[in-house]
């Protein structure tokens, strides 16, 4: 169903996202007759305000069309130049945090790194273009509309991007559960950073590691040793905004 | 699939730790015909080792039976007694956290907070029975192996349990996003606490809200306003965990 930067979503909240955010072209919108919801009602007044063109279609269509049996009966289409190849070169705030993402193989853990980025104030997320996921509409889903408010970039070396933000005065830290390394709440994340997080069974390679100026480790606590990589990306992130908050 | 504690999961993982973890009953697996792969050789020597019955099945047989595409040809059927419905009335840790969830309907977000609070040292996990997705397979398919070593409780009146647990020296904190409260990290959750989380969309519900002796908040950084439920519980557990280390 994608295309280059041509995406679908199902779903009120995903809609009006799209539709309020004013940043998406050629916006189309698929409504599943019968439905007289209180949303569905909101939906076509705001399509209507917006100038969207959409159409009331039967049920069987929107299955045939969409493929998909959950969905709310609503689909978002729209053009989006989301991703980024390469990262801008002036950094001009006092503290920055970028997100380095090396391998994440799971649309479901992108899309909730996208939506707790957004939430807990990240500047912009930077994924390895190889053995990742890519931005999907699956990934996109997941984030709840906090795409439309996130930077993304995908990189073919994750290595190299470390080191060239280095040169613009960053710090990077690598975060990994259960390694010989500082404890997470031990490091500092003020200041201009970059954070790294690996995939879900391997961690971040050797080398990515290497590069990464500060370790940082989430000891567990219970007899599994995996935290969701998700998990731990909010609990890094929540640590780093309660530093912020903490000496201001 | 599931009939009263008779739970079917997928994959090697989940396999591997119904296994090992000793716990269950009745357990037997089906394995897809044709892998040869390390993993399968390694979980058959398991099977055999525990003596545990298992089959090798065709894969038609296998998704006619499971209604699975996704499941890496694996799946463990057992039966266990995981969802308790009166809490212990002894405590005799010096630090205790139980988790109560108000009416979580996401068999993912449910799955998470599980294996998250286990990664995290919670001590139980209470939800309640009405408006609440119930223990499904699918909940337990995300824990990832993670429900074999935490305590679940499913009881009628989250209220009535808030005040049964203080009356044992509880105290009880409420967390909200973006609420008129405590910043989530000026809490103090040293000691036997409870924290109450609530629903995806609405939150904690009024009448548990007001049997809290504390509430704290998330204040949103971006322009959605809703972290994932399972992101906040993660952001709290290890700001609890941070609490606890940092005064030993």
């Amino acid at each position: 169903m994608k295309r280059n930067n041509y995406y679908t979503l199902f779903g009120f909240n995903n809609a009006v996202s799209v539709l309020e955010e004013n940043k998406c072209l050629e916006i189309n919108v698929d409504i599943v007759e019968g439905s007289k919801s209180v949303r569905i009602i909101k939906l076509i007044k705001l399509l209507k305000q917006k100038k969207t063109p959409f159409q009331i279609i039967g049920k069987k269509k929107f299955i045939k069309k969409y493929f998909e049996e959950w969905n709310h009966g609503i689909a978002v289409s729209f053009c989006y130049d989301l991703v980024k190849t390469s990262i801008p070169d002036t950094f001009n705030k006092e503290n920055l945090c970028y997100l380095i993402l090396d391998q994440i193989n799971d649309p479901q853990n992108f899309g909730q790194i996208i939506r707790t980025a957004e939430c807990s104030g990240v500047d912009g997320i930077i994924y390895s273009k190889h053995n990742s996921v890519p931005v999907t509409n699956s990934v996109l889903q997941v984030s709840q509309g906090a795409f439309l408010n996130m930077s993304i970039f995908e990189v073919t070396n994750i290595k190299n991007e470390i080191k060239k933000m280095k040169k613009f005065g960053f710090w990077s830290i690598g975060i990994e559960n259960s390694i010989n390394a500082s404890n997470w709440f031990e490091l500092d994340y003020k200041g201009k950073i970059i954070i790294v997080f690996g995939s879900e069974g391997k961690g971040i390679r050797q080398q990515v590691l290497k590069a990464c100026d500060f370790k940082g480790t989430i000891e567990m606590q219970g007899n599994i040793n995996s935290l969701n990589v998700s998990a731990s990306v909010s609990a890094i992130l929540f640590e780093r905004l309660r530093q912020l908050k903490t000496i201001i």
